[in-house]
């Protein structure tokens, strides 16, 4: 079976030129089928900041209000979707940007109003993998930014790292998929403060430990989660590092089952 | 041959939400292949404005410096297009949005800063007509936002109309291309006060005597000019009207050689 590579970049990745330009070209240069899930970064933020819109957080999470909603389409889906789309092309990639509605590829529910409302936030519902599988086997890149949509015409705005999960799964089956999630570390740390700390390998069982004794919290929790889910479901490898991941890097944490 | 449409819609079109809701509906519900075109309305000047940006005209075109292309992928690329993909979607039409650095669908060139600066501006060079077949023989809907790029990384800012037509020019041979300018007003009027006064036909001689008696001027020329560079390569049917055109509104302009 052939491979498919699922790469997910984190915000920090995207906000930082120097960074996004090596990661791109090392990108570009695979050769198997791939495709690049991304968020946003600090440029929504900013964006929201710039219209005086207050950006409202429960538990370091995002509530997407309206006006926070068409931000996040503004910037995640043009902004940063359509940049990453030129670099590429630059590249000979021959990427395609698309939100979850492009092509109906991610369809999600509104998450329920309770306990907590979160606004107009998906839950993923359905991948089509079809769609994916057939825009790969044109030779094309699907650059997927974390927009989601209902079916009855409403955006959402849904979690990329879950995003990557989900695609990675979806595409099992037709390939043999490499998931991939790319941020500003180098890997899982057992101590925040120390970049050399990195965690090589964590199983389930290891993770159980890590929780218990909070060495891994906050994001990295739901992160981890996704990447035993997509184990769970069949994904071949799972790795969770800096950008040099892509280019050979030994400091990189390997999620196993 | 097989039909296939090219229809352009303007900004007053897309920031009227019934006018758009009842075009919508019409659109999904053409049965041949089909691409919409759009441009940005007020949008893209409401968000430079609420940020502070100075938009630069000169002779009623917009200069396009950095902040403002930015704003102009945000809100064309971004918002616009991915509410109007969910939106036909929701209609069950397979929708794809793209700019044209997806799919490396429209390479333009940076327009020479001589005379004028307009600034990150685009003129088209090649319109990949293989890359739309391809799209449209898996039953895909191209929704196209008038962002280009050069092939190098960058993006430019181009105009709607002349995507349309150069869209519809690069899929003569591949299909019976009809094109259709979808505005404010029910077709080309003789008298821009009086909505009664559409002109049922042009054609190249007519329009020499009307631009002669400045009863056709400003905005309309070039649209017009792109509707004869259609039809004299090859487009089969070029129409300018209000919304309605798409259900068999009688008054409209037909455009003819």
């Amino acid at each position: 079976m052939n491979k498919v590579y699922v790469i997910k970049i984190g915000g920090n990745l995207i906000d930082d030129p120097k960074e996004l330009a090596a990661f791109m070209k090392a990108f570009a240069a695979i050769k198997e089928p791939k495709i690049l899930v991304h968020g946003g970064g600090k440029t929504a933020t900013a964006m929201a900041k710039k219209m005086g819109l207050p950006v409202q957080m429960h538990q370091g999470r995002r509530i997407t209000d309206k006006a926070n909603l068409d931000i996040i389409t503004m910037v995640f889906g043009g902004l940063i979707n359509k940049k990453l789309v030129a670099q590429l092309q630059a590249l000979h990639c021959d990427a395609i940007g698309m939100s979850g509605a492009d092509g109906n590829i991610i369809v999600a529910s509104k998450r329920p109003p309770n306990p907590i409302d979160f606004g107009f936030v998906g839950d993923i519902r359905t991948v089509s993998g079809k769609g994916l599988v057939q825009l790969l086997n044109t030779n094309k890149v699907p650059v997927l930014c974390s927009i989601t949509h209902n079916g009855k015409g409403q955006l959402l705005n849904t979690n990329a790292d879950t995003i990557a999960a989900q695609v990675a799964i979806a595409l099992v089956g037709n390939f043999e998929v490499y998931l991939r999630y790319c941020f500003e570390k180098a890997g899982v740390l057992e101590d925040l403060s120390d970049e050399s700390s990195v965690i090589h390998r964590i199983d389930s069982e290891q993770y159980q430990i890590l929780k218990a004794n909070k060495k891994i919290m906050g994001g990295m929790l739901p992160k981890l989660s996704n990447c035993f889910e997509a184990l769970q479901n069949g994904v071949k490898e799972v790795h969770v590092g800096g950008p040099n991941l892509l280019y050979g890097s030994e400091t990189l944490t390997q999620i196993l089952l």
